[in-house]
């Protein structure tokens, strides 16, 4: 008989298997998916770099590297990071396998059991599940059209020592909303005043359909309390699995030893092909591409469910990314309308909120479907609804 | 002021990183190493396979892929197992970014405080330094001439609850020992009657300079208590960070949602880059070519041990593999030749026992030095070492 897991994986399962198996599904429509649209992936450019890569390089290419990454490609993210606020040195950079394994070091790193960890209700299933396996004490701080509400985090903070706080400040996952600037500026200083750290994971900035975008949160950071995660999965490709982590000296330190014991380093080969992308190619060019599908996207989703949903829906017009948030009456439970009908897919809430478990709302993907799709699902979304809430009126 | 790390991280940091920092150290030969000989990479060959492979597959290579890898690579590992006595499904092999990953996931997976956990005295510094991030009991198991002493384990077994055993029983890390037969399949038998998890760390089984392999532990386990892990590093190329784990259902479920969380999957890509160059290529001719070299360069280093080292010295001789392991009288302190001389370096023991952190041994690597640095570096190591026991003796 094997032994038994550890107190971290004896818990239920993941709600991380089912989001992938629910994208799969045959037949049905998948609004469930975070993919990024496959047609759009830069291929002839990537595989150009390699190839162009593997002219200028020798043998020591393909050796074990640093636990931070290929280096110039640390320098461009350097200089990407000045834009956004964040004056950093390269020391302070370390390319990870997608933002994901960022988080999970952090949670690694940071929590044990009890600590006290703050999450945007509701939140990215993927942190979720990387924190949940070191059992922490849940807070839910609410979302609010400006982001999470921070006099409520002030709160938890006064009768609680909270640890962590983890945040998507730009078109979170899943609900599309943005945080204000004035927002960023006291979640900084919050992080310094009450010693937590904030993940600031922002993976969707460079995804913006209108407007302009703000400075990160990390931009206010004047103690060390705020950690940046970035990806290259939504604007290039999540096949090159390359993230990154930008931390302050101590924690970084740290983190270089917990990545040496967790995969010894990453790639040097992809780090110099996405290198080579840079130096070749007009990386923003490429992004207004996606940016010019995703937002026809968005406002077809915007429009299909305007049409066809029953007016006691409730749900999101992002700025940007990849999800709309949709919420149902109250007593409506979304997984019921998954199980009941399945023609149309989409992550139900229960999973996203660790505490409250909040069952009637949905995440909507609209940048996976094409325009038919995202109609047709939208048409076959609203009868399921408004059978279901047709049916719930008329058995009462 | 940012928060406290985890119990988990609060200890003394890593022997891993000294490791790495050693390996670079300027103007001393270095046998600290644990890199292959950049000069076999075979770096047109890999470049020709991405490049080749490029050409016959469209922009899906460059999506989100299974958590488990790509599913023809899963398919070749398959066979392969198969030689070494492991009869396996795909769907019981996950690609990992080398076999470090596997480690690492096994010890998150099934490691509490205080669990039993017994390795190889001495063992591997990147798996202890992944055990011991989750504070377990370690047992230290001594290694004879045939492997590791399971006498003494059994006694463990009979007074200590122990969850897991890591081993590496070809060209054991960093003793070079290779375990017999008979004690494959008495472990097997013995992790299945004492409920213990065996991890089979198996990267350098493919260089073997002489005599034949031996089947896998696994080969012999009848209850899913044996994991096995491989890799390309040592065959291939550290970059591609493309090592793979084996293990039975149960286990592979909570792997799969592990995986999830720590960094979603696998590149494609490079799964389809190592698919190809097997396809095009005879990976066991380059294996070969590998042999020859490496064979010759741990003769050298024994003729240049032999020939340097006062007779107060004792080393191994190993069939296989990257290490010579070298112990000197019980009263020497090997950190104290390295501080005293430092014109060659090598990994010093007490890192590598968790337990009794025993100083007077000395890993050095074969593999990444060549003829005249061997000649070289172990004059210096034999003059070091006697002016040591010299002045020892003269001080009493």
């Amino acid at each position: 008989m094997i032994p038994r897991f550890s107190k971290r994986f004896e818990r239920d399962s993941s709600g991380l298997e089912s989001l992938f198996t629910l994208s799969e599904k045959k037949d049905a429509i998948s609004f469930a998916g975070g993919y990024p649209a496959e047609e759009l992936f830069p291929k002839e450019e990537l595989d150009a770099a390699f190839l162009k890569r593997s002219e200028l390089t020798d043998n020591s290419v393909y050796q074990y590297s640093s636990a931070l990454g290929y280096e110039p490609l640390r320098a461009k993210i350097r200089t990407y990071a000045k834009r956004n606020g964040i004056d950093c040195e390269i020391e302070n950079i370390m390319i990870t396998q997608g933002a994901q394994q960022g988080i999970n070091f952090l949670a690694d790193l940071f929590l044990d059991v009890g600590d006290g960890m703050a999450v945007e209700a509701p939140t990215y299933i993927g942190a979720l599940e990387a924190f949940a396996a070191r059992s922490p004490e849940f807070y839910e701080i609410e979302m609010q059209d400006d982001g999470l509400n921070l006099d409520q985090l002030e709160e938890v903070c006064k009768h609680h020592q909270l640890k962590m706080l983890y945040t998507v400040p730009n078109f979170q996952n899943p609900t599309g909303i943005c945080m204000s600037l004035a927002k960023r500026k006291r979640l900084a200083k919050m992080a310094s005043q009450y010693d937590f750290l904030v993940i600031e994971d922002d993976p969707y900035r460079e995804l913006r359909y209108e407007g302009v975008g703000l400075p990160s949160i990390k931009a206010f950071d004047m103690s060390g309390n705020v950690v940046t995660l970035g990806s290259c999965s939504k604007i290039l490709s999540p096949a090159l699995r390359t993230g990154w982590l930008i931390a302050d000296e101590t924690l970084m330190n740290a983190l270089k030893n917990l990545r040496l014991a967790s995969d010894c380093n990453p790639s040097s080969v992809v780090g110099q092909m996405i290198d080579e992308y840079l130096e070749d190619n007009d990386i923003n060019e490429h992004i207004e591409e996606i940016n010019d599908l995703y937002r026809d996207r968005r406002d077809a989703m915007i429009e299909g469910l305007k049409r066809y949903l029953p007016e006691e829906c409730d749900f999101t017009e992002p700025l940007g990314g990849f999800f709309i948030w949709l919420e149902l009456p109250e007593d409506v439970v979304a997984q019921e309308i998954l199980d009941n009908y399945g023609d149309v897919t989409f992550i139900e809430s229960s999973t996203l909120f660790p505490v409250s478990h909040r069952r009637n709302c949905m995440r909507l993907n609209f940048t996976g479907v094409n325009d038919e799709e995202i109609e047709e699902g939208c048409r076959r979304l609203g009868d399921a609804i408004k059978e279901t809430l047709y049916e719930r009126i008329s058995v009462k």
